[in-house]
């Protein structure tokens, strides 16, 4: 017999009855709320062209590197997974698999694999709120999942802008690069549409020496802006220059990619001379770091200019596999978090700008030591700094707990900014935002019961965390 | 309708009704204990000269950094707050505010910012049991709570000894340098007023070559003592002098607050070399660091000499904000904690001294990481080591639970030394103890709930960590 | 009044009503499940020779560091506990304890120390299941402690063999050196007894440098396989000659324990240089790390070729208390876990081999801010990892819950190995099996709670945790 597929409307909640009761209530306040999605990395393609989606292997399968780097894990080849670097046959020679239902198949097979991962709760989710789905997905159900998601998406209830307003997505934000020319966005912008789709900017590969293209997107950076990106006070005249054009398209913020927090503040004389050898091609690992350290500053300062609220996600080790990365490239589940410092390395940053009330800086990060020790206590302090949610691998019922855990007492909820979602699979934003809202109402409803904050103060906090924080940090 | 104070009698306690019953019980045995306050920065003059205190301004929100850093990171100017570096106009031409009305309005006005924040518990308790407002502080009830304070504080009731003795304090260690002549703690010792207020030797002005004014403190620590401080083992001398001096006065402790844990052992015409250099004002950051790093090893010696039982407070970046420094100084909420050390930092010191019963050296920690991974197997091995309780921003019901959940495993409870309120808010003292009774008393019901402990040894261990085991471990 | 000794059947299982019911039904999937103990430290010559042990004081508190660090944290001198060098009168004269009778009194009489420590579980369950004791230990039941459990012990029924097949072990693993004869495994193999003891193939002795005794450790190594360990290739053949003889006699795995998490890849030339170097006994630290680094790198090639699974455990300063080593040698409770990181230091060997599926590289650390961190990310994307349970003095109720709290949602469950006692003390195996397998039932309950997992998966996953990830992790 297979097995049902029910969400349980109190999912994430405590079992301690008195903390379920209170949480429901809490709940009920926020349920319904819009989403305001000020951080992802949707296409934002799919908003202005609005085609269908392809089926349920090209829409939830090879986007998801949650997903995929669970079943590579456990000895599934990404090949198998139709994952490939350009051509149907990699180096290696392995048979790169082309049936999208075979593929489909996999994740069926190896469901089970994503027991007690959050994966598995927006995937459920997805099924069962999007799609209707009221069986579990196993081998026995896999057919009927595929074809049942592949009819759907063929309709127009299921394509990208439909679907956007189901969701009740109030305002998502997409992530773009400074030479990016937000074509999709203008099209939405210019559309009779009223989804609201912004971009943010992301200028990394404009100002990390080491990112694949650096000295030839500088010279591009230049010819998109009319400025001599081969001087450094040029160079920075083409950043406002963008910032200034994403602005005008509705963009409320920047965000920065770095693999740490460092930040510098150079003399004059000593940022250009860095300026011309990294421009060069030729920059050491120590001053391709050094630069980027110096380029935050300067982001600061813009964004006391502009208004652009600014965010950082440092401590990464991005491709780690190397195997993985020749054969497939980026961004394949390869990427690992590394020990992240804040203290010292905002340290010059935080000198010149951090008491500028002007400044809204959104700090994120993966190393979790740092929440008690070092994010909160700088975030319950100066005046510029915001904590961003529980990112990436943490973006999880555990995860949203310790991060509540840690960070409360030292910087209260209001140097918090609400919740992203951070992603690129579109349908399970709403599956995540539910997640959050759950846990942010078991962790108010565990304060009320056990006597920390009144009832009245938590429905108003659980308002704050699940919508108005985000607007107000973002500017939106 | 202005909303009711209520302190709710199980507050802290778990939901889980079998948990709260026991904790309940465990409760009742220590709620009326004796406080013992072995370690804090509570001014000695208000009990030698026990002067009514000025206002609720002056009292409550001037002198406490939690209050103000956190008013701060919301936007709120210091010199709103009526902090000022020397005079009521500050360098940057902001008014310092000097109606102490208006001030408390701004934490009337703010006080939602603390939600979730053991400050916000604090507060409420000594509104609540201190002054007996039934009503929440909010801006309609801020006239209210000025003027029931201030009165209430001319009255002999709310002296410092009346308090003192209504808080049913029966030790307060205050903590002074040794360029200090103790005059307060000897009027106080000299008076017909029985409560007992000491001192705790904290020798960094003259043993940290970076503090502010170390060389002059050098040559008043020779006057002072009748030592010649120009050479090394006269400055062990002015040492051995003033840790008698303050032993006389009923003093016990030292206490030490380094940027690091690091010890060292160096050989004498190293250390007499090195000494030499740090009185000349000359010394490299690294030079200092060694020089203090050898003293924690001499002040250990002196230690299993005289029996002051050693404190050692490491691991904060001191005055992050070098603005607010400028314009404000020291202990404005901006200090952060930084990532903290201890195996091998500590194993100078230990390899000399730590076998020998004669010492005890109790440890401190911002940096959470340590609690499983150091200092519970540190503690649980060397005789001399115990764990002081969860210091500063994690002197909170989450960080009393964490420090309980990673200690109690390896290091026992009996290696642990009870609890600090490390305060300078002396209206706060009960509060701080009750909410570590509180959440003791709760984690000892979860162990006795999930069958780890007995309730009689649950009954001995609350007694032990509320009140024995910091007599025991401070000699008091 | 003498206390009862009462092990709850609910013990270790939360006090809420709903978690604790379905705790319980998974907790009868389990309990009776037999044991697979992967990785220890018993001696096989007890199941060789299987003499009965000798007395309380010899079987439960001198090989028990755990046990003795305690005592000695809070006083206790080890001459007391009958521990010694080599004689009875150490060097600093204090007479060494020859009564064992006396040494049980000092663990009687400080039994309350380890209140909240999983020592106390262990050894209750010790006393009560094993030796059917029904009153506490203390002073009073000293000598009715002491004296029944030698009259036991002086029985068949508590001989090695008896106890190993009461106890449903159904395969125990040792670890030795490769200098090893594992004689006692040859004789338990050529028995008629039927109990499965295995080895583990520990190299650290003829693998680091600083190892006590390496340069001579090698010569025997050459001697012992007539392979020529002068050179390079000598030495690594006599590794496969080794590994060879181990696994001929049912060894399944390879064990290193290394400081740090270090791997390298050097080139032939390189490490055939820097080999002729450790020989010779005059390695620098730096080298020794780069060697025992490369070395890593050798056996993981081994091991694809010859099947043994791999485990790291990395992370000790060991032998920390100087004087305690020199009086008292290793292994006496001095060893300190220090700070670990995996993502760099894994990448020259994970570049090489990790991607090969004929790999298992189980992990280990003492260092849990490696859970979320570094280890679950890694675990859950390279398919050659896996994750060892918690590790020594995380080999606890709450050390547990960390691992599973931390490490589930990133790395799920099929990428860690189940439970691994890792003991010196035979009789307290059912007992540590007995608290991971509550301990993971009691999780599963939660997320079974509060509608993360379906029951029917819970129960699978139990069994999984308990009994079949070991087997299959371990190839057993």
């Amino acid at each position: 017999m297979i097995k049902k597929l029910v969400l349980h409307p109190d999912r994430l909640f405590s079992s301690d009855e008195n903390i379920r009761q209170v949480a429901r209530v809490l709940y009920q306040k926020v349920k319904d709320l819009p989403i305001i999605s000020p951080h992802g990395h949707t296409d934002p393609s799919w908003f202005s062209n609005n085609l269908a989606f392809e089926n349920a292997t090209e829409l939830l399968i090879k986007p998801d590197h949650y997903v995929f780097r669970m079943l590579y894990s456990q000895g599934v080849a990404l090949e198998d997974l139709g994952l490939s670097s350009q051509d149907t046959v990699d180096i290696n020679k392995i048979k790169v698999e082309t049936d999208s239902r075979k593929i489909w198949y996999i994740l069926a097979k190896n469901y089970y694999l994503f027991r007690g991962t959050p994966s598995r709760m927006w995937l459920d989710t997805v099924f069962s709120e999007v799609f209707g789905f009221d069986v579990i997905l196993c081998e026995e159900t896999a057919d009927h999942y595929y074809d049942t998601i592949n009819a759907a998406l063929a309709t127009d209830a299921f394509k990208p802008r439909a679907l956007f307003e189901r969701f009740k997505i109030e305002l998502l934000s997409t992530t773009e690069s400074p030479l990016n020319s937000l074509a999709d966005h203008k099209v939405i912008n210019d559309s009779y549409w009223q989804g609201r789709v912004i971009s943010a900017y992301r200028p990394d590969p404009v100002i990390d020496p080491e990112f694949e293209g650096f000295v030839s997107a500088i010279k591009t950076f230049g010819e998109l802006t009319g400025e001599d990106t081969s001087t450094f006070s040029g160079y920075l005249a083409a950043h406002r220059n963008r910032r200034s054009y994403f602005k005008a398209t509705g963009v409320t913020s920047t965000d920065h990619g770095h693999p740490t927090a460092k930040t510098a503040d150079l003399p004059k004389a000593e940022i250009e001379a860095l300026y011309a050898i990294v421009i060069s091609g030729n920059s050491s690992p120590e001053q391709a770091e050094l630069f980027r350290a110096h380029m935050l500053t300067e982001m600061a300062a813009m964004s006391i200019a502009d208004g652009l609220v600014m965010q950082l996600h440092p401590g990464v080790s991005r491709n780690h596999n190397q195997d993985v990365f020749n054969r497939f490239g980026r961004d394949k589940g390869a990427d690992i978090p590394v020990q992240t410092s804040y203290v010292e390395q905002l340290k010059p940053l935080l000198n010149k700008y951090g008491t500028n009330t002007e400044l809204t800086l959104i700090l994120f990060t993966l190393d979790e030591t740092s929440y008690t020790r070092e994010l909160a206590p700088l975030a319950g302090h100066y005046p510029c700094l915001r904590l961003g949610p529980p990112w990436w691998f943490h973006d999880s019922p555990e995860g949203m707990r310790r991060f509540r855990q840690q960070m409360t007492e030292t910087a209260g909820f209001y140097n918090t900014v609400g919740f992203n979602d951070d992603t690129r699979a579109f349908l399970s934003i709403p599956a995540r935002h539910d997640v959050a809202r759950r846990m942010d109402c078991n962790w108010l409803a565990e304060l009320v019961c056990d006597h920390r904050l009144e009832l009245d103060e938590a429905e108003e906090l659980a308002i704050e965390l699940a919508y108005k924080l985000a607007k107000k940090a973002y500017k939106l």
